[in-house]
C-alpha cells in the first residue's frame, strides 16, 4: 500500500425529496448564487420549481445560466464566470449531471483568477481559490459531485483537458434517486458504464498489497452491475437507482484510490473521442476500456484473472490464469453490449481516418504518455484505437 | 435504503513516518496543546520523542497529561479539561488507541462547556463547541480516529457510556501502521475483534435494499479476517498492518453505515461487562457477539446465511439457510478461538453472579431497550448473557 492523503469534505444528502431543503443548505454560503443547469429537462420534470421554491423561501437571490452540454464548453465556462465577476456571485448551484457541474466547477476557479481559466486546464496556473459550490445531481454517472475533478472542452480546437483541487469538492450534493426516473436508457446506460470505468481505472494498478481497496472496489462494480439492469428494466425502481447513485459517488470520491495508483489511459484516450466527435463519455468508454484491456492484460495475468473471478464470477482456470483473464474481459464487453452500448469505433459511428490524429493528440505528439498500469505512447494509443475499430 | 446525510472531514495521513510532520499539521490550529497519551509506551519505543521534535521545529508549546488506561476514566478526563481551561489550550493531540483518542474528544468538549462534561454522556446536554482535536493512532480497533463517537467510564458506578458529534470528528488522524507493530498479541487480537464488531453492528439491520453497503461491509471484514493471522505470526508485516489499520478506520468512519440503521446491542451490552469487570473491550465483544447472534438469528435466517457465505466462505446450503446461517456463526466463533480471544464469560475470568445486575444496568432497569435489530429488553440481555457463559 502506498503512503496517502485522503480527505473528502463533501456532505451528501441522500434519499426522498431531499433537494427541497436545498435553500436552506445553500443560505449557510451566501445570499446571492449562480443557478448553473444544462438544456431544461429540469424545467418539464418541476425540479427546477422546487429549487427556486426553496431558495427562495431562504431569501437567496440568485441569476442563471442554463445551457450546459455534454461534453462542457470553454465558452459557457467564460460567460459563467464573466456572470459571477459582474454580479459579486458568492455560491454556485449545479443542478444536473457530471457536464453541469464540472461546468460550475471552471466558473468557480476562474471568478476568482486574474488570468484565463483554460490556464489551470493546461497545467499552467495552480488553482489557489474556488468559490463554494453545491450540486443537485440528476445523472448518476461523473461523480464529480464529490470529487476534486472537472473536464473541459475547448472548442478551439477541441481539446477536452482535466485539473483536479481539494478546492473544488462541492460542499454538499444532494443526492436524490428519484430524478434519475426520467433519464433515457441510452444515457443510463453510458452513466453505469462511466462509473464502472471510475472503478476499473482505480482497479489495474501496479501498486502492491491493495486488498482492501480492492475488495471496495470489486463489491461496488458487482452492485453496480446488479443494479443496472433493474433500472433499464424499470425506470422508476428507487431502490436500485439508489445502489447507483450511491456507487457512483463512492466510486469516485478519492476512497477507493487511496493507497494505490490508477491507470487512466483509458479516460486520456476517450477524452479525444469525445473531444474530436462529441461522443457520450461513457459510450466511448465502453468502446476503449475492453480494448485497452486486451492490449495491456498480459502486464498483470493474476490482476485480470482476479478480476474475472471476483467481478464476473467467472470460474477461475487453474492451470490458466489467462484464460480466466480474457474471460474476464469478455464478460465486461459483453454486459456492455447488453446494455445497448457500442463495443467498437464503428457503432459508436466513427470511422478510422482520424485515428492518427486521436492518438496523436492523446499523447501530445509523442511527447508523452497516458495511463501508469502500462505507460502508452502514441504507437501504442494507435494499436488500442485499431482494437477498438 | 434509507435516507441519509454523510459528511466525514478527517483528513487521513496514512503511510511510514507519517508521524514525522505532525507539528506542522498541529500548528495549523494552535500554538498551545495539550499532548494526551496513555501509559508511556510510546517514550519507549521514541515515538513520543519523534513527536516532541516535530512540535517544537513547528514552534508549537503543549502541556502533557499521559496515564489514559483502557476504558478512559471521567477523573482524567476532568484533570484534562481543567488544564486546557487554566492554560487557554487551544488543540488537543491524542497519541494511542482508542482510549486516549475517546478521553480527548471528553475534554474538547468538557473545556468550552460551563457543566459538568459528564452530562452529554447521561444525554443532559447538547455538544455545541468542542476544541479540534488531531491523532496519532498506535492501536488500530476502535476506529475512534475518524469517528463521531466517544466512550468514557464513570468510576463512580463503573457506568460506560458514550456520546455521538460531527463537531468531535479529529481534524487530521496520522496512521502509521508500523507503529503497531510492538503491540502484544492479544491486543492486536481484541483489536481486530472490535473492528468487524465494528462492522458486524453495521451489518444486522432491518433496513432494506442495502446492498452496496452489505458488500462493502463484507469485502472490508473478510480483509481484516485475511490480514490479522498474518500480522499475530509476523508482527512486523507492514503490508498486512496497513490492511488492517486502513480497515479500522473505514469500518467506523460511518461511510458503512449509510442508507441503514445499525444493530449496537452488542456494544450497549458489552459496555457493561467493560464497565463492571474492566475487561479489554475487543474481548468482551468476542464473547458477546456470537451470544447475540445465536439469539436473534431467526430473525432474519437470510442475513445470517448471506454473512456466512459471503464473509465465512461458507457453502449455500440451498434447502436449510438456517444450517447456513448457524455455520457462518460457529465460523465466526472459531476464527476468535483461533485468535487466541475468549469465546466465553468463563474465559473471561466472569461468574455469572452479577448477571442480573448487568443486564439491569444495559437497559436502565428494564425502562429501555438496546440494538435495533430486535429490541433488547433486560430479559432477553439476561438470556443473551446466559448464553455467553
Amino acid at each position: 500500500m502506498d503512503n496517502f492523503t485522503f480527505q473528502n469534505t463533501t456532505k451528501i444528502i441522500f434519499g426522498k425529496g431531499s433537494e427541497n431543503n436545498v435553500g436552506q443548505e445553500v443560505s449557510k454560503y451566501s445570499k446571492k448564487i449562480l443557478l448553473h443547469y444544462g438544456g431544461g429537462t429540469i424545467k418539464k420534470t418541476g425540479l427546477y420549481d422546487r429549487v427556486v421554491t426553496s431558495l427562495k423561501d431562504a431569501g437567496v437571490d440568485f441569476i442563471e445560466l442554463g445551457g450546459v452540454k455534454p461534453n462542457p464548453r470553454l465558452s459557457l465556462v467564460q460567460e459563467g464566470i464573466k456572470i459571477c465577476r459582474e454580479n459579486s456571485i458568492g455560491f454556485i448551484l449545479a443542478i444536473g449531471g457530471g457536464s453541469v457541474i464540472d461546468s460550475s466547477k471552471a466558473i468557480s476557479i476562474g471568478s476568482l483568477y486574474s488570468g484565463d481559466v483554460w490556464d489551470f486546464y493546461l497545467g499552467k496556473s495552480e488553482i489557489t481559490a474556488a468559490l463554494p459550490i453545491g450540486t443537485i445531481l440528476t445523472i448518476p454517472a461523473a461523480g464529480s459531485e464529490s470529487s476534486t475533478g472537472s473536464v473541459i472542452t475547448n472548442e478551439d480546437g477541441f481539446y477536452k483537458r482535466a485539473v483536479n483541487s481539494e478546492l473544488i469538492y462541492p460542499k454538499f450534493s444532494i443526492l436524490n434517486p428519484e430524478l434519475a426516473f426520467t433519464l433515457p436508457k441510452y444515457q443510463v446506460a453510458c452513466g453505469s458504464a462511466d462509473i464502472m470505468a471510475h472503478l476499473m481505472e482505480r482497479y489495474f494498478t501496479n501498486s502492491e498489497h491493495v486488498e482492501l481497496m480492492d475488495r471496495l472496489i470489486e463489491a461496488t462494480l458487482k452492485t453496480v452491475i446488479n443494479n443496472v439492469t433493474q433500472v433499464l428494466d424499470k425506470p422508476d425502481n428507487y431502490d436500485a437507482w439508489a445502489e447507483i447513485m450511491w456507487s457512483g459517488t463512492v466510486a469516485h470520491n478519492n476512497l477507493l484510490n487511496t493507497g494505490r495508483v490508477g491507470d487512466w489511459g483509458s479516460h486520456d484516450i476517450e477524452h479525444e473521442l469525445s473531444g474530436i466527435y462529441d461522443v457520450a463519455h461513457g459510450a466511448g468508454l465502453a468502446v476503449i476500456f475492453p480494448a485497452w484491456m486486451k492490449y495491456v492484460y498480459k502486464h498483470d495475468i493474476n490482476r485480470f484473472a482476479q478480476f474475472a473471478v471476483r467481478v464476473f464470477n467467472v470460474e477461475n482456470s487453474f492451470w490458466s490464469p489467462e484464460k480466466t483473464a480474457i474471460e474476464g474481459i469478455k464478460r465486461l464487453e459483453n454486459f456492455f453490449k447488453s446494455l445497448g452500448l457500442p463495443t467498437n469505433l464503428k457503432e459508436l459511428g466513427i470511422i478510422d481516418d482520424r485515428l492518427d490524429e486521436m492518438a496523436s493528440k492523446a499523447t501530445n505528439s509523442d511527447l508523452s504518455t497516458v495511463g501508469n498500469f502500462i505507460k502508452l505512447g502514441k504507437s501504442d494509443v494507435y494499436s488500442i484505437l485499431k482494437l477498438a475499430k
